[in-house]
């Protein structure tokens, strides 16, 4: 993985302002901070320590405020807002997108949010409380009310006539909405259209009425996949009337589609997906001690069925010796399988249809693993110990326990998905405990039967 | 996880798909992927099983066969494009974008290749030289050569007329490029900007000059960052001396930072990135017996540092009743570790200016861990085993290797980073067979120490 020129420039960057904050200098990181784009400053902040992110802070130009808000990970974004009085934070927000604006008012504490509120302008007022009225994780939350809007009983040069007035279009306006006189949504037409088209011609003629527009109340996973589906760079927002609410623009589909894809792993290791990599260590332990905790009560069920065999183990100090292997194989190769359909299922590869042939191959796959790694270890185990009978126990133990973790690693997740729980979040500690349990009971049940 | 409408209609879909096609009715079955956008057809087939592809695919309108391929995962594509004849390919390709020309003719044998070049049009064949030319994964490669330029002394009224007798303009068209006789990229003017400024500005007055075009040799992660830095919807591509050589738009990037995403926790699970769900059982065996090998040797160096403490575990059987504990618990917090390190490394947040800092709180967040539950399960197991001298062991052993996990977590992924190993491949084995050996090291030591 060759790091990034750009990567090189955080960290360079990132030493720079370090260095000239601990020797004072902070005329020097003012300038430096406003000369970068929000975006690095954004993620300046990010890779920062939180003892550093307070006088950064300060450090920032005010009028920036706003756009870095707009740029920054949630969590450290809640941080910063929880210490910002609520003037500032109403100065800040002003300007900002709906979809934004609401995400910051919706992590104010409920005085400071009636604060900032009160010293908004009406119209402000007005599409928050708007965009506060949707589900955080919506298309309607998502979406912004800047959309340039036309009638179809207007010509062209017209049009061209009124935009050249109006001056500065919203950014990332690659489309303009035909509507009727009640908002309903009748149509788009490209900037591009509008350009190459004759002057006289009618809107009516040219634009585009096989439009799918999205529902307000839709997820932000099915406006990604919308998105990714027509290749689009805004797409219209709608009512249940079919009536034009706003536009969403692929930069924040881009953060969707990046926050949904890490979403998988971080929840596999338990932890938060929007975590602060340099939060406190105290509140990182506290986060992280739920699923260590779940791995403490499948730890515990594990020795409680070793305990189980404890006869076998007072006889043969070998069979403890060699007892963890078979978990361990079963261990990984169930979270092989696992992490494969998780991902069919996040990219709706995997579902009733073809949940059935899936089984059936994976139990086949592990069928294979079950010989292969039967065979080979096996004979190590057997020349290692100069002891068949081993050999055969872990060989009987090991193919079992490989079938069964292909089958839990296909069952799990789809269990998981029919009673609405997230299989990333729960499917891997349940596959391992599975394939924990499962391998340790056939091992030492069958080296009891063999060999006791 | 609620399944989204789309995920659903997928597979209703495909259960129609696949009732028409078991009862021969391939004429409907025909007329329902023609209905289809080019997403839905590649997901249905990326859904499908093996079997049902090559069918699926003969029942696909050729016309159709060009954009299918460009929106199917490379696994599928490469395995459908090999039974294709060449001069199918030829024609499926005709008139593809130059990022996907390149890499289906990449993926071809080379006695086809040389047949489908040969029946291509000449300017075709220019186009995918020159995209052959740049490394896979590199801003050239991803680029595409439709761009309309324009001289900075022309003004946009003539520009206008221009456009207006060209026609339709090339596909996500946002910013028209500005370029001096020797096509040096001068700036930038955007649709938005020509419709709304007076039609007899000169263009030199309104480009925009401050644009950081993106170099053909740049890697594609970089040229991701670049569009969410900057929040663009397409970006120039420059020669090393600064001529305009393309275009490279968002979808395509949105393909990368999804990929780039997955990529982590594919690796993580010793899976390939882009490996088909739906893959034969000998063909998924055979790419995941690698991991599973260093799993074998990592779980026979487990069994050895056992054999070092024969002695203990066949003095007590209560020793190996209790020995998967300790491992488990550090594998667990070792590997939250190791994914906010691989997380925070991907998004640029750790490196060198802070790796220090980070490796103190990981390990303040170790000790933590380490006290905790050394606390918790001591209790547990003296009680359980009624014996304080385990709970004395089962704690020691426990904050060591907390402690152990915290670091190999910080540590590995950026040694591995500093020898150019991608940390989430090789991460995730290291660091649990690491606090396997420790556990196991440290609790069976402890136990031989004050109890033999």
């Amino acid at each position: 993985m060759p790091e990034s020129l750009e990567q090189q420039q955080t960290h360079s960057r990132l030493r720079a302002v370090n260095d000239a904050l601990t020797s004072g200098m902070y005329v020097h990181v003012r300038q430096m901070l406003h000369s970068l784009p929000s975006f690095d400053v954004a993620l300046l902040l990010e890779s920062s320590t939180p003892s550093a992110r307070p006088v950064l802070w300060q450090l920032i130009d005010p009028d920036q405020h706003g756009d870095i808000l707009e740029e920054l990970s949630e969590d450290i974004k809640d941080s910063i807002i929880q210490e910002m009085d609520p003037e500032h934070v109403a100065s800040a927000i002003e300007g900002m997108d709906s979809d934004d604006l609401a995400y910051v008012l919706g992590s104010l504490p409920e005085s400071v949010y009636q604060q900032v509120l009160s010293s908004m302008s009406e119209q402000d007022k007005h599409r928050v409380e708007q965009a506060l009225s949707y589900d955080e994780e919506s298309a309607g939350a998502m979406m912004n009310t800047d959309v340039i809007t036309l009638r179809p009983d207007v010509s062209v040069d017209v049009v061209l006539r009124y935009l050249r007035l109006r001056g500065e279009l919203p950014q990332r306006t690659d489309m303009l909405y035909v509507v009727d006189g009640h908002d309903k949504l009748l149509g788009e037409v490209s900037l591009g259209d509008l350009i190459t088209c004759q002057p006289d011609t009618m809107i009516r003629e040219i634009h585009e009425s096989e439009v799918a527009p999205l529902k307000a109340e839709q997820h932000d996973s099915e406006v990604a996949q919308h998105f990714e589906r027509y290749e689009l760079i805004s797409a219209p927002v709608v009512d249940a009337n079919g009536c034009l609410l706003g536009r969403i623009t692929v930069d924040d589909v881009v953060d969707i589609i990046r926050e949904d894809a890490e979403h998988s792993m971080m929840s596999m290791a338990g932890l938060e997906d929007e975590e602060d990599t340099f939060a406190p260590a105290a509140k990182s332990t506290q986060r992280r001690s739920i699923w260590l905790g779940l791995n403490v009560g499948a730890a515990l069920l594990a020795a409680s069925v070793s305990n189980m065999f404890e006869d076998i183990l007072s006889q043969l100090a070998t069979i403890a010796i060699l007892m963890t292997i078979v978990p361990s194989m079963g261990g990984v190769a169930g979270n092989q399988t696992l992490t494969l359909v998780i991902r069919g299922i996040a990219l709706g590869h995997v579902g009733d249809s073809n949940a059935r042939w899936l089984l059936g191959k994976e139990a086949l796959v592990g069928v294979f693993n079950g010989l292969i790694w039967a065979t080979i270890l096996a004979s190590v185990v057997t020349v290692w110990k100069g002891d068949w009978h081993i050999g055969v126990v872990i060989a009987v133990s090991m193919f079992v326990n490989m079938l069964m973790a292909a089958l839990a690693g296909v069952l799990v997740p789809l269990t998981l998905k029919k009673f609405k729980i997230d299989p990333a979040l729960a499917g891997s500690m349940m596959v391992t405990t599975f394939t924990d349990i499962i391998g340790l009971f056939t091992f030492l049940g069958t080296a009891t039967l063999m060999l006791s």
